[in-house]
């Protein structure tokens, strides 16, 4: 642009900043809960039209007392980015598709809820009649072509369950149908993945079927293997965490170990439906 | 710019796109264990001048069959962002102080890992010799200026134990010091916030000290309450979630509930301190 155009255009900004700041235009926003506000761009905008109205809302919000000033930017509009980081915003998540950044303009303590810390994973222990565990090795990762027998384990996906992503994964590498028993144990580990932790649980689930087909693209082979057949593996063995998890399911083939199962909640409420994970066996007892 | 040296510099580019293609001088990326390559860009840059440079890797990565392709970008070099995205990148994560942007250049179907999902929480159940109980009303939030007493609550920080944490939170608000005893039932809840999960674990600790001093920022007040005066709430009543947590609580103290502790793993390999969450009194008795 040439500079006396430029300078023009700096100046309508400067006018506009003005304007919005005066009869309280600003960027569309929402309140939040906690006394701050929520924009979510949609529209294709100029970054520096957008980094001036930006300003003014700025302005208007502090004047109003807002605190936290979200701002969800979506990846097509991505060109904005760069205006909400130099207002002083920091990015707060992403997913795919989407940016979402955050400042905190008040002078209290700033009370901005964390990012989402966790994965979460599951392993599916599944025993037949015969006392058979279903097994699987896999075509990919670290224990790519090494021959070990493992049980069936994958991520939960957002927003699902977790007793029905072990379903879910069972089905998904063994077409092997499913019913979720209990929760045995979990183990929380740090770094797992990009500095984030990972809560991964041990699951019984009890078989409905028996054919295996295995799914071709992550599992090498499936099968119902006898007990004794894989917990005598060097690998689970050597690793305490997989001699552990083996000692459990012995105690919960053998009746002796209660986990946590959903227990149900009574209420026409919008609790959640599988309410909470709980010993239900002390808990009925009791 | 003006038009020519535009042009000019435009050309410079091209040529230096197929200098790094053909000397396979590209972004400094190091190998992740499946196929990819991580790129961590450090120094500040200028966007056309790294855009030339990322699409000249991009060939290079797909001569030498890499996968997945992972960019890290700092706030700081937030202006280098429009160019990952505009050659295709999605974005994987972000925390406050950078965005980390992924693309699959396989064709393979990708296996790219999740985003973490799941924030974890904690609520403390902290009964003292007088089967009085630890309950805050709280300053912020929803419960603000309701008058309800409920057991401390907090979010589990990042790299944080979960039993470390339910320490942690009962300190921070009641100065009150605890012991970690059992994780007595957890909850997972879809949409908790910003579409993400949550996993609320309730844990009991056995206090170690008695005199309370609230925390200013969010306790409203604190204090020991007798057992029956925090159950009659009405608050707790209508709640099933809270109810069923009381009956929990209650069949813990009468010592007829088993929940889930972290139970050590005999190892010198570097296994997580607390190993596995387990109904250890089942799995000794058995």
């Amino acid at each position: 642009m040439p500079t006396e155009k430029m300078s023009a255009f700096a100046n309508s900004l400067a006018v506009m900043e003005q304007v919005v700041v005066k009869n309280g235009v600003a960027l569309t926003a929402v309140d939040d809960d906690h006394e701050g506000v929520i924009v979510e761009m949609s529209e294709p905008m100029d970054s520096e039209a957008f980094a001036s109205i930006l300003r003014a809302s700025l302005a208007l919000w502090r004047k109003q007392g807002k605190k936290g000033i979200w701002i969800k930017v979506p990846i097509e509009l991505v060109n904005l980015v760069e205006a909400v980081v130099k207002e002083g915003f920091w990015y707060h998540h992403a997913e795919p598709k989407y940016l979402m950044l955050v400042k905190w303009i008040s002078e209290d303590a700033h009370t901005l809820p964390a990012n989402a810390s966790h994965r979460v994973a599951i392993g599916a222990f599944v025993m037949n009649e015969k006392r058979e565990v279903l097994v699987v090795q896999e075509k990919k990762g670290i224990l790519r072509g090494k021959g070990i027998w493992k049980f069936p384990t994958g991520v939960v996906d957002e927003g699902e369950d977790i007793c029905d992503a072990a379903v879910r994964e069972v089905k998904e590498e063994t077409a092997i149908d499913t019913e979720f028993v209990e929760l045995l144990a979990f183990r929380q580990s740090h770094k797992a993945f990009f500095g984030k932790s990972d809560l991964f649980f041990l699951c019984m689930l009890q078989p409905l079927s028996s054919e295996i087909q295995k799914q071709e693209l992550e599992i090498e082979a499936a099968e119902w293997m006898p007990w004794e057949e894989y917990v005598v593996q060097p690998f689970v063995q050597q690793k305490p965490f997989l001699k552990l998890m083996s000692e459990i399911c012995v105690a919960k083939k053998d009746k002796t170990y209660s986990g946590f199962k959903p227990f149900p909640i009574k209420s026409s409420e919008s609790d959640h439906k599988t309410g909470l994970y709980v010993n239900a066996q002390d808990l009925t007892r009791s």
